[in-house]
C-alpha cells in the first residue's frame, strides 16, 4: 500500500493497528514445526486471522536474519503474501550508512523484499537517509525515540537546551520533500508525554509507535497524546497478538486480540472525530 | 579469527589491513557475468589475491541484501570462504535495536552467517548493544564517528561539554566486560584528530577506521594518530582496492594494491615500534 492511502484505509478498517510480525521459531505453536517452513505457516496464519482488524505489518527483519538462508526466504515469502492484501508493509529493519552503502539498503528492503517502509537510524546523519527518501513512492521511518530502556543512554543527552532526539526530528524535517512528505517517525509508547511534544513539533506526519502491550506503554495515553486529524499513528503490537495462545487455536485467538484493540481504536478514533 | 588473535596476525603480516568486500554486480568487471554467482567468483579472486597483504575482510551486508535470497546466499558463500583463511571477518551490518531483536542480529551474524565481529549503531543505548557484547568469543564495534559528511548533524552535538560521539564511546566503555574486552570502536579516517582524541580516551581498544582512498583519509595521519603498541587499529580500503582494475586480471591489480598498502603499514609499524 503506499503510504498516502494510510488514511483512507485507517477510517476504512476504523483501525490504526500495526501488527509486528516478530516471528520465532521458539515462541509460535510447537505443532507447526511439521511444516516445512513454521514461521511462513505461522505468520500466514495471523496474517488472514488479523487483517480484518490492521490496517498494517511490521516484519522484523532481524528474526528472519537469525534463521539464515532459510530465513530470508520466509521473509520474502511473507512479503509477497502480504502484497496483494491492500496493507501497509514495513521492514522494520532499522538500517543505516554512508550514502551508497544507505543506497544498497533501500534497494533491498524497496526492490528486492519489496516492503511499503523501511525503519531508518539517524545516527550517521542526512546522507545516510536521503538513499531511503528518494524513493519517493516509499516511506521512510526515522528512528527518534525509542521504546527501550536504553533510549535514555544517548537519545536525552541535552545540546543547545533540546535532548538529542528533538535534534533529529527538526533536523530531518529539513531533509524531506515536502510534496512527497514520505518521512515517518518512531516514537515508543513507554513515553507518551514525548509524543504529544513530538506531535506538536511534526504536525503532519505519521508517527510510528511500538511499546504498547508487552512493553507497558498504554493505547489511550498514546492516542490522546498523538492523533492528528487525519490520525497520523500507527500504533504497533506484536507479542502480545501474535503470542496470545499457543495451541491450534492460535490464529483465532490472534484475531481476537487484534480485534479488541480494533475496536478500542473505532472508539477513539470516534471520539476524536477523526472518522467524520 | 578470534579477535584476540588480530596482535599478532598483525605482526605477522606486517599489515592492519582490512578489505572492504562491498562487491556491488554493476561495479565488478563485465567478464564474470558469465558465472552463475558473479560477485562470489568476484569475492573469492579478491581474496586469493589480498590474503596475504591483509588481516580482515569486512563484509558490507548491504550489497549483498541489495541482491535478495540470491545476495544472501553469496554472503554466506563467501563467509563459508573465509572460515579457514585466518582472518578477522567483519559483518559491516550496522544493526542494533531493543534487547530481544538485537539478541536475534547477534544470532544472525555470528551463527547463521558466522562472522567474527560486527558492526554495531549505538543510537538505541545500553540494552540494543549488549546482545553482542554477550557474545564473548565475538567482537562488537560500535559506531562513534563516521567517515561521512553526515556525521556533523548529530554526532557532534555538544552536551555537558562534549560531543555525542564521546559520550557515546565513554558510556559504552562501561558496558565492556574488561576481562572479555570484545568492544571495538569505528572512527572515520576523514576526521584524523578524533582519532587521536579516542585512542587517548580508549587507549586499548581496537579502532576500525573507514575511508582512506576513496572517501579521502589519509593512512599515514590516521596511524600517527590512532596506533597503540599492539598496533590497535584495522584501517579498512573497499573500492580502492577492489575495484583498482576492471578487467581479467582485476585480482592481480587488487593485490598489488593491497601489498601497496601493506608495504606502507610494515613501515609504519616499524617506525612507531609495534614489530619490536
Amino acid at each position: 500500500m503506499h503510504f498516502s492511502d494510510l488514511p483512507k484505509a485507517i477510517k476504512q478498517k476504523q483501525s490504526y493497528l500495526c501488527i509486528g510480525l516478530d516471528s520465532d521459531l521458539e515462541k509460535i505453536p510447537s505443532f507447526l514445526m511439521d511444516y516445512s517452513d513454521p514461521i511462513y505457516e505461522f505468520n500466514k496464519e495471523i496474517i488472514d486471522a488479523t487483517l480484518p482488524f490492521c490496517v498494517s505489518y511490521k516484519i522484523n527483519t532481524a528474526f528472519y536474519e537469525a534463521n539464515g538462508l532459510k530465513g530470508m526466504q520466509t521473509l520474502l515469502r511473507t512479503i509477497e503474501y502480504l502484497q496483494d492484501k491492500d496493507v501497509f508493509i514495513i521492514a522494520d529493519a532499522k538500517r543505516g550508512d554512508i550514502g551508497n552503502t544507505s543506497a544498497q539498503y533501500a534497494k533491498a528492503f524497496f526492490e528486492s523484499f519489496p516492503c511499503d517502509a523501511i525503519t531508518v537510524n539517524p545516527y550517521m546523519g542526512k546522507d545516510s537517509v536521503e538513499p531511503f527518501l528518494n524513493y519517493s513512492d516509499k516511506a521512510s521511518i526515522l528512528l527518534i525515540h525509542t521504546s527501550n530502556k536504553g533510549s535514555e543512554d544517548f537519545q536525552k543527552l541535552n545540546s543547545d537546551g533540546i535532548p538529542l532526539y528533538e535534534h533529529v526530528l527538526k533536523t530531518s524535517l529539513s531533509w524531506m520533500n515536502n510534496e512527497v512528505n514520505n518521512l515517518m517517525f518512531v516514537v515508543g509508547a513507554t513515553y507518551p508525554e514525548q509524543i504529544k511534544q513530538i506531535r506538536t513539533m511534526a504536525p503532519n506526519s505519521f508517527i510510528l509507535v511500538p511499546g504498547v502491550g508487552a512493553q507497558g506503554g498504554s493505547l489511550t495515553e498514546v492516542s490522546e497524546n498523538g492523533l492528528n486529524k487525519e490520525c497520523g499513528l500507527l500504533i504497533n503490537s506484536s507479542r502480545g497478538i501474535i503470542y496470545a495462545d499457543s495451541t491450534t487455536h492460535f490464529a483465532k485467538v490472534a484475531g481476537q486480540e487484534a480485534k479488541k484493540i480494533q475496536l478500542e481504536m473505532a472508539e477513539i478514533l470516534s471520539n476524536q472525530g477523526v472518522l467524520s
